[in-house]
């Protein structure tokens, strides 16, 4: 790294040195580290770095995500903006250079929100007046609304679930207040997401089974301010569906102080959501037929929906994006893969996972052979390796062999984990995986929030996720993992 | 890493499981990674991980970068914010537990923008008619203003100092602007900065020798948009001083297109900037006696200073906030260095590094012994890992040795290179010493703009740093360098 001493003591040289070959040779000096290492490149780490150099001086992906973003918006399963999107992938993606772009239906779940979700939170001052104020909140993906009346009751506080279990007597007829903190003592936010996500999942339901008539959550996420985070829930069978929202860290706040002087609250929830009968939606599929062994696949991806109330920027136009480059790319500099390779733009991540369950099902049927299957739907934070899904030892050998080439671009953590939901359903083929993963602190910042926009991606730590994800691919293409 | 997949996995397996011992196994299933790891803790490891749970967990560093940077703000040297700033760390570093605190005085120069800069743009349309537009410029930091009468004069393009050299004969009277871009094809941002830094610092004098009367540079940035950022400049002796100043980038496109149609240019420019006699400062220290060797010094710090138009959120109110949060956590788990720590605040980084100057030379001239020194001074972002200036080979092998320390911390990129621009000084005592690297693709969006304020720091990523820089203190301070 050249650090500000350096320049400073460049700058002081030079102010020092009339002779202007010396200020070449100091500016070369200045320079040196880069051209050392360019000579000793090998044809790998060379046909890498051009992915480099051409991915962070094109516009492509820049444009790409502010159409997406900015033109279409949200595109839940089964809204107007999910054909919207579809269309304009499979449009990219021959502009990109596909030899054909082909549109895999599937069935997908059709939630629709229905209206503004609304709440207002009732108590008594000191006085014994009646206070109101109104909650910032989002309907859970999936949720049943409470009609136009609304479910107006007490609100009960509960911590986590043994806290649930131990009111379950108080529960009937109340709207049960869950306020799982976000665990911010764990280094990769991911972690504090798995450990909490199952209240979003099953809360509603643990709680309608003791009778509660709604529930409401502290969102997950550790960023301060008033975003309420939605995401999808779950109904278990047999228990009556409850409406169910979330809300952000400075309501819970709010509750809190309530809660913590025990004066007794009352919510009235509005919320119109509804579970329409299944729709179509696509996966797009872009491919480039392989020259050597056309039969055995590649696949790339990211998915396509996104939640409704931001532009599902991060979350996750940078995956479909990069994808969409990593074709680009290898069509600009001419590289012919060996194997053919599937760029696919998953429908219904958030909501269901059918695109990614259809792709592998289609994949089975058709007796497809995927030999690597790479996914990226972490955001588009700066990246810092790939988590690998892979139990092959021969083909783990191999993979850690190619870390020194990730170095120059900040991406060689290489950890053994998921890769992806969508890719997941792939497994049933044995097939190898790789999720990139990027850092990790901001993403909960945004996800599923109205602040998942265009302006909360950084392009250039984008364009660094595609680079990598081009370099995997092209390392996998290139030696296979046998 | 907990992904989507294994997250629905679950909840779709705690649908089908009845008995609740079985639900707690699969949580702890789901959380394992977290417990065997805690298993396998070392000591140090142990002791990092206190470290970065009470760190994490605190709000002093978000309610001390709050106070320094919406409270303060900008705070250049010599300005009234310089002294605030130096009370308020004092204040900060007491609290945090410091045996004591001591202001060490050292003269700085003190230049100020004194006024509002203003440039305007006029051309002939395609009519004829005279065209006038606005530039938003910003001074760079020593340099001489325009006197209200401005400068008025041809602008006249160069890309570069050969370009400048070739054009030499016409530059007479003329305004000379630096149209140098940021090289994106480079992956670290600082080697793309200090390919460049040249025309900031030098580019005034070099085409005043050639009788220019301003100069005008585009930003050292890669963002889009038009902010501009200031830095210093220096001027070389014996050539007159003219006035510099730099434009955001959608200025540069405006001029760019101007340029590329050959429609000639004049450039008013109007800036105010006065270098006052040199003014007091100081250099913040708290200091914790050390138990076994007190007479042996580690020092670790960042700059209190910063550029005018901005609050020096990431630089360097960061680094600062990190120094003291090192300071905090060391006191709040009553960790007694072997060795005297000095948590050091420096001043007029910025402008003349006369701080860090000032501390090396009272080390010297004291006897003082410095093991190692820390220098955070590159953005409060997500820590990538250490750049270390050592030569000894004995300390360099040590230092490797505690890397897996850091990679939980995602901190464990260690590289050789400069450390820092106030530290560096100590090398006249042969100090070791390291830099903090944090992620490197935001910070040139921000770089000395107007803006580097709070809102532009992720504080769970100025937090990681300063876990990583605690824990790099903590290890030097247990097993020295030797």
């Amino acid at each position: 790294m050249i650090s500000k001493t350096s320049v400073l003591l460049i700058i002081f040289m030079m102010r020092n040195i009339q002779c202007s070959v010396m200020k070449k040779l100091l500016l070369i000096l200045l320079l040196s580290p880069m051209i050392i290492s360019a000579q000793s490149m090998s044809d790998d780490s060379l046909f890498i770095h051009k992915l480099a150099v051409n991915i962070l001086s094109s516009d492509a992906s820049y444009n790409n995500l502010h159409h997406l973003t900015k033109n279409i918006g949200g595109r839940l399963s089964g809204s107007p903006q999910t054909y919207l999107a579809e269309q304009w992938g499979a449009e990219a993606m021959k502009n990109a250079g596909a030899d054909n772009v082909t549109l895999q239906e599937c069935m997908v779940p059709h939630w629709i929100r229905g209206g503004q979700d609304k709440a207002f939170v009732t108590y008594k001052n000191e006085n014994g007046g009646q206070q109101k104020y109104a909650l910032n909140i989002l309907a859970l993906g999936n949720s049943v609304g409470t009609g136009p009346k609304g479910v107006l009751a007490p609100l009960i506080r509960v911590n986590n679930f043994d806290e649930l279990e131990a009111k379950k007597n108080e529960l009937s007829g109340k709207i049960v207040f869950y306020n799982v903190p976000f665990d911010d003592t764990l280094i990769n936010t991911f972690a504090a997401y798995g450990k909490n996500v199952i209240y979003r999942g099953l809360g509603a339901s643990r709680a309608a089974k003791y009778g509660a008539a709604a529930m409401l959550m502290r969102s997950m996420t550790n960023t301060p301010g008033n975003y309420p985070h939605t995401g999808s829930l779950r109904y278990l069978d047999s228990i009556k569906n409850i409406p169910a929202a979330a809300m952000g860290l400075e309501d819970v706040k709010k509750l809190d102080s309530l809660f913590d002087k025990n004066i007794p609250v009352t919510a009235a929830l509005y919320t119109n959501g509804q579970m329409l009968p299944d729709t179509i939606a696509h996966n797009v599929i872009g491919k480039l037929k392989g020259t050597e062994h056309p039969e055995q696949i590649i696949a790339v991806g990211g998915h396509l929906d996104s939640w409704d109330p931001a532009e599902g920027a991060n979350d996750d136009g940078t995956g479909v994006v990069q994808t969409i480059e990593v074709l680009r790319v290898f069509k600009a500099l001419g590289y012919q893969p060996k194997h053919t390779i599937h760029f696919v733009l998953f429908a219904n991540e958030e909501n269901g996972t059918r695109g990614g369950r259809k792709y592998a099902d289609e994949a089975k049927r058709n007796n497809e052979q995927h030999i690597f299957a790479l996914e990226s739907d972490a955001g588009g934070f700066t990246p810092r390796g790939f988590s690998f899904d892979v139990t092959n030892a021969v083909s783990w050998q191999k993979i850690t062999s190619w870390k020194p080439l990730f170095t120059p671009y900040y991406c060689d953590r290489f950890e053994m984990g998921e890769a992806g939901a969508d890719i997941g359903f792939l497994k049933v083929l044995q097939t190898p995986q790789a999720g990139l993963n990027p850092d990790s602190q901001r993403y909960f910042d945004i996800h599923h929030a109205a602040t998942d926009v265009f302006e909360n991606v950084n392009i250039r730590e984008m364009k660094l996720g595609a680079i990598n994800m081009a370099a995997l691919i092209y390392l996998v293409d290139k030696y296979g993992l046998n």
